[in-house]
């Protein structure tokens, strides 16, 4: 039964953008899949804490006890200071319903509701990798992470990864590195830097990226959050790349999410009989792509690259500003007919270490394709 | 124009079952395909040597030139000469008509007419795979080849190769330590020990399987003879494990072949970026089956081995004299209903090593199959 006090308290004004999205967070039961259905049915979710009783019943799939206890909610003093925590931690939440959250991971069946984000989120991540694998790594793994992650990152992209020790550290440092963006998605709330020793990590990671988390402040970095968080991981990237993995390894989960969400799968081999490479191997004998270097992960991502770029306006009429002139003739050559590398390189006379850097670039960026045996053509 | 004397010669009754087929051998434009038409029209291939001009110009694609040659063959000097240096060499040869010819080779477009073999061919050959890899091969590689070599060969099968320095020689020596079979397919006349330092292999093998070649006595080890060399170990074997290759390696033309003659290609993972391992990681992207032990590579070809099994009398009625108590009981077990690995071993009360052990050979002899999830059933 609603009394008048609890009729108030639902439909107060929120001092804080952020308030009605913690109290959703704080109601019992409603996880990412309520929330997600509370998204479809009222477009604002948020608006479920001020709806009636009939208009929750007719919810298709809500919980009847999930229904009484938004219906019940009054919570309030716990928002307030949930939200004082975020301010005080230099954090900011960032709802479903904010253009900063991030487009590819509102897509996934189970989105978040919000995300604590210490740093800044960027619409260039929608163009982002994850690279994950074994705390346990090698140097081998870690030499490798190192390469794709710094690769990846200097070609624009951001370089998605959950902070643990190992692979994870490597891949968000050569991000960073790189002068790239990189995002850390914890399993821990956003103001449990876990490991310890990641602290300065943490720090950097927020300067020049962003460290997110969908765990309530204090939550501890416990075995059972890291299912939910890869899925997070694999939601905001196009694919992720497993470095080195046992076949127990949660990376293996992140994988399995990553195909479940659509993502491409990627895995890096290693020595057979390897228990770090068992879980790569594994995956590839699933389908996973095989991949060694930067340029195997962007053949398989180049379409959905492509195809971001010439959905607003299909080809492009004019060429992107701020592409070079050496970008601009030899797209010039390749669009007066297709052409094999070692032609472009003839014809330009620009090096072939030059030719083949400017071809990734505007087939990264959707304006030629390659085609098998290294020939090219516009899309 | 026949003369009397050319019509008699051609029909003369030849002194060593071989001749015929030497003599087709040495008719200038006869290869392997051509080879292949007369066995098509004639069933005998060597019928074409006293068959009428009239006859010889209805075989379908067989150029004139080479029906001129056929008609006028007299060679039969070289031919007793060729079959004195193959007795002096040690070796015999089995031709394309013969029970002994391998009918796995006997099925591909282009089978040798006839092989050079030194040692012994055996009905059980028939259940080989072949080896191959880089020349400079390294430990990694030459200890990955050692395992699968032994392991395979101590299951029966067949372990082909092509004698040459690093991974081929490693699994001839393999399968050779493992007191399996071993046939080694070389690129030069029977009589041509190449490398010279692999005369003792040679002398091994020979003893505890085969050598063959299809070229004459004394032929050189010419780069020009590897490819056609290629096709007949591929030829041969039920499939081609790659263990390491450069991109420009031989190796590859192997595992081509063996996907044009239907053969299963396996190739061994190693580091990302060693160049080495380039030519299987090319493979494995193109499809084939990344294995790192023993067991991937037969589950690959359990198949095929349970087809074999099944074809002459569908499922066994009786279960095979030679199989232990151990092995009769587990089949005994997943008779009754299909089962989980770890239900076998509980129920059997065996170790999990030796109930592994069993269920691959009950697997091997077609007997069992594996389903996804190490369940299995009666085939």
């Amino acid at each position: 039964m609603e009394t008048r006090a609890s009729i108030a308290a639902r439909s107060a004004p929120y001092e804080s953008e952020a308030a009605p999205w913690i109290a959703l967070s704080l109601v019992r039961g409603l996880g990412p899949a309520t929330f997600k259905k509370l998204a479809d049915f009222f477009g604002d979710p948020t608006l479920a804490l001020s709806a009636s009783a009939e208009k929750l019943a007719v919810v298709p799939g809500l919980d009847r006890p999930v229904a009484e206890r938004l219906l019940g909610f009054s919570a309030w003093s716990e928002v307030q200071k949930e939200i004082e925590r975020t301010e005080a931690a230099g954090a900011t939440i960032v709802p479903y319903a904010s253009p900063l959250y991030p487009a590819r991971l509102k897509a996934i069946v189970d989105p978040p509701p919000f995300l604590y984000v210490k740093g800044e989120l960027a619409t260039s991540d929608e163009r982002a990798v994850a690279i994950v694998g074994t705390r346990a790594a090698s140097d081998y793994g870690l030499g490798l992470t190192r390469e794709l992650g710094r690769g990846l990152a200097a070609l624009g992209f951001t370089i998605v990864s959950g902070m643990a020790r190992g692979i994870d550290a490597a891949a968000h440092e050569a991000a960073l590195e790189a002068g790239g963006r990189t995002i850390a998605v914890l399993g821990s709330g956003i103001d449990v830097i876990y490991p310890p020793e990641h602290e300065k990590l943490y720090q950097r990671i927020s300067q020049q990226g962003a460290v997110v988390s969908e765990l309530p402040l204090g939550a501890a970095p416990l075995a059972y959050n890291f299912p939910a968080r890869n899925r997070i991981i694999s939601g905001l990237a196009m694919g992720v790349v497993v470095v080195e993995a046992t076949e127990k390894s949660g990376s293996l989960i992140t994988a399995a999410q990553a195909l479940e969400q659509g993502r491409e799968v990627f895995a890096v081999p290693g020595a057979a009989g390897s228990s770090r490479s068992r879980g790569p191997h594994r995956l590839i004998r699933q389908g996973a792509k095989l991949v060694e270097r930067v340029e195997d992960v962007i053949e398989e991502i180049a379409p959905q690259l492509a195809a971001r770029a010439a959905a607003p306006e299909k080809v492009p009429a004019v060429l992107p500003a701020d592409l070079s002139a050496e970008a601009k003739n030899i797209f010039t050559l390749v669009a007066d007919a297709p052409r094999h590398i070692d032609e472009v390189i003839e014809q330009s006379g620009m090096s072939p270490g030059k030719v083949s850097e400017v071809l990734l670039d505007l087939e990264i960026r959707g304006l030629l394709k390659q085609l098998p045996g290294k020939q090219f053509q516009v899309r």
